[in-house]
């Protein structure tokens, strides 16, 4: 159970999920591990949060398990798609803990954004990898046909074609590490998912990752698009 | 490379072949890393042996190389009984450097064997696991649709089915760490096909095995295993 | 929850209690980790023992969860006794998964066994270690308040005066790894309990435990003490 | 011995103190291996620093080695205080390796000190933790009853009273990572105590801490603050 | 094979070239490992470079292999300085993978630069180390008899003499981390080496590193020295 | 210090003596860290031996520290045998923690014993190695020059030649793991020089010694022969 999350799936406003999917990983494996090692180190954590006042067991938040995949990944998105959806209905918020950045995939199906913004070293434009059309390097493609805007924070490998293909298409910002965006962005009215794959990081931050790809984000940065991915992208503190 | 492998393959006796296939793999992941980890740990062994007044470099050994897995286990399997199929056409003895035991099934295709001896905790004689007809628990099983004789060394793991289709099937002879077989295996004028799985060995000696079994064989005993896998299997020295 | 544990407590047979206790570790500490990592590492077991032809989901077990620590070794043994006092009054068997070796005293404080058989590498009969009368270096000398006899196999650490006592004490028998002990003890109408502590290991097999032991048990040995710990001690095949 | 630190006691300006305790953690245990390790890891450094045209060796350091710990924390700092107010009255400046934060309590007991500035990300201001009075989750409330100003840098960690109580008393600065005080501290005819929790740093830098706390300081902020803590605050380079 | 690298000696325009000399490393080895392990990182890359809009398979690159070491580290760096110079004859850019910081030498005795550049938290400037004038810390020593200048980024770690030596002489200059040079140098015209010691960066970004020096450089500056070597050093954007 | 090990030099009848020669290691290094990590593995063990009924601090045994290698080979072996020497010259026995294999050439030099027993995996007759004639290769050939007996236990690897000159030179007998010497070897009046080389052990129980050979000792077998090497090899109980 993560730490706090006390609440029954009734009572609930906040469901963690956990999705262990471990499929298309195609240099290190291991996001398998991913939830139950999320859970575990957050059991340091303070209960209160100083930044906001707010006392995390105040909130309602319900810990929904893992949904342990098969060896389908299609099938398996379709499972998540239907667990987020049902939670969606019922007017709580969704927190996947991932396993392969995939799993995006079935959460974006079942919530359809308006904007999608995510932390990540890769653009993930492709249509298809080593032969996959469901594949962790596909992942922003497939979000591509719910999300009208596409945000790429910590962007910092991709092929030629991804290149190209987020340069020409409004709807795609890619943004470096260290780069400064001269656009801004309103999030008003607008449904915002956001998605954070660790690899954003340096892998001094992340050494674990399974695709480590240098020079990337401090954990500051990181911190701050978390806490306030809401207000303008630019314009504000929190990207540097 | 592997060291010592120095022949072409139109000129070689032997093949080495890895095949670092890691789909099914369910509880911890990274035999992709295993052709490569073995070449490396190979780098400090003599080139000769004393047992058999052999030097390695004197045989004529080819290495192939790894076939790379894509994302389906069946296509993959298709390959690799392709390529031991041609080393088979050309007389060329095949040896697979694994990858999830899955791997076997592509070469006991190629090479149709009458007797099938492995090291193996677990019998893999499943259908199929979790939903997956060609994963790494249901080796055996296609094994079995080849090989006239299924011979399991340290098999200490199984579904209640499993058993009893090792008890009932008379072409089945499962053996446990510790256990003494009551039967002789004559090899003679068979093809054997011999297979090499780490978890037969006991954790202590292999801690990083896909499904850590304990109690398991020593080193001493799967060595005498590979070494003397000709001779009948009771009434030889190797087997405690 | 331990894999497989899925019964609740008023229809459990057996109960899972895990006791993460690491406060008198001396050398290297982290038993805090040991029911968490023992319920991980249960996951790929099969469900079904072929020795016996049981199933462990037909069994009734229950996972009571782990029993946390404050800073007071003396209230969470009176803790613990409290809990498996409990599960004793309604029947069902406890089984403890540490902790430090200590938690052993509040369990038997609770069941008063007749006889008690451990496997460890330390003798644990001093009346009190870096100052502290309830260390893990003091279990079988709390234990001996309770027991009437004392079994400890795979022994092979202890002070001068840890020996003597065990020497000239006729409810204490020690014997050491590859010894084979020259009496028979009857189990019969006695309450046995059994006490694992992973040093009795040799540290080959088991590298992070807190106060490693060099030449220690196989684990061959220490399943067949676990498994025929009923049958009298001299006279069965699983002591060596 | 610390590297370089060859001068007998009663030569000594500066002495260091290994004090190994490791009662409290919570989390992940193993503070007790820190004096081995520190020393350890400083054996490659220059005997030369660049930026004070100082040789280490031509300061007169002593290593006192480790104060070992039994397992009475309340004990341990009773002897730690008798050690450093030897040193105290001699002149020599006290430089403690712990071991978990509580230690840096029997140092301030002897030297009661004007002012504390520490490096921690946690704020250590319960009276008690876990049903302990002494814990490394008390430090700063303990210091509190010494020194007249307490400044935690790197601080992100607290429960919520710790929180009210840092704003409520004029006594305490807490400053978190990217945090700018607005405020000015003199430190001139004051005695100050530095003492750095190696979990101030962002976990990135020091994994193995006991509570890793994300969103931490960078090492140079770190470097700077120790090399300045003499300067007022505010108004220096090393804070950001 | 560095991937990617597939071209023949004869239509390279770079060459990579394994260095895995290990002998003089006095902390910590293990340098020997360093070209496999840069290969097998490498692995995961994009082929495409979206700075420069650059594809790596469209660039002419072989890989020399590893130039195995005997125990003669200066008959080492004689066949070192051999293979470069072949290289540089037939005007192709040779890529060293180290290895200890040694290997340099060997490089630089075939290329003789007219500015050695390189990131390194050690001067390097002794004339002999532990009695070997051969050793990793003599590196720049080594390379002050070919190139006329020698820039130093990311010192911070040196003998008095050094610190005094490179204060002393014009030809070089050595920036800490966090410095701002106040002079400019102009590579127009100049042939530059370019030499990458991994303990530049800070410990947390790199480990493994043999002799490891606190409070180093971040990856995102060394990242801007290697891509921008070539613009004079001051008033360009790479140096922080 | 060796733990116990609290005598002078003066009152000593033992002295560890710590030699992390690491130069000539071939595939993996590390042996510099030898004697410092046997110290500290000592630290938990019982002052007492039941099997001899001594204790450790009853014994007069003195810590020599660390002799510190450069990178001279020859010369260090000259420091080791003088030092030796010494301890030898006023009837001390002088206990080697090594580093590399190769002190103990610099401890028979002094020692001059009639009989070699070494454990060890490598039969080391080579005559030189890599080049080197005094790498760890060599070291039975360098012993072969004092002794007049050499017992190589364990053995399974070695070069051709290696393997010829151990079964035509009557001096030298290498026993395999699992094999039965048909001979006797009376230590009787003779000077007896033991050397255990880690790698004599199953790779499972040393997995971090330097060349890593499969099929090794068991850790009960080098304890026997550790302990009775005094009475005659064939008819003891200690080999098998």
């Amino acid at each position: 159970m993560f730490p706090g999350a006390r609440d029954s799936r009734e009572a609930a406003d906040y469901a963690v999920i956990g999705a262990p999917l471990d499929i298309s990983t195609t240099f290190r494996p291991g996001t398998r591990f991913g939830p139950r090692r999320v859970r575990e180190a957050a059991e340091p954590f303070e209960d209160y949060d100083q930044h906001t006042g707010t006392r995390f067991t105040d909130l309602a938040v319900h810990d929904h398990g893992d949904i342990r995949p098969g060896d389908d990944a299609e099938e398996y998105l379709d499972f998540l798609r239907g667990a987020v959806a049902e939670y969606r209905d019922d007017g709580v918020v969704p927190l996947l803990l991932g396993g392969e950045h995939t799993v995006t995939v079935g959460a974006t199906r079942a919530l359809d954004p308006d904007v999608y913004v995510c932390l990540d070293a890769h653009l993930d434009l492709r249509e298809s990898y080593a032969g996959n059309p469901l594949s962790h390097a596909t992942v922003t493609s497939h979000v591509a046909t719910q999300a009208d805007q596409l945000v790429v924070l910590g962007a910092r490998s991709g092929s030629e074609s991804e290149w190209a293909h987020a340069r020409a298409d409004d709807t795609v910002r890619a943004v470096a590490p260290g780069e400064v965006p001269d656009w801004e962005l309103s999030f008003e009215d607008q449904r915002v998912y956001l998605s954070v794959d660790i690899d954003a990081a340096d892998p001094g931050f992340a050494p674990g990752t399974g695709t480590p790809e240098p020079f990337g984000l401090d954990p500051a940065t990181m911190h701050a698009v978390v806490r306030e991915v809401a207000p303008p992208v630019s314009g504000s503190t929190w990207w540097r």
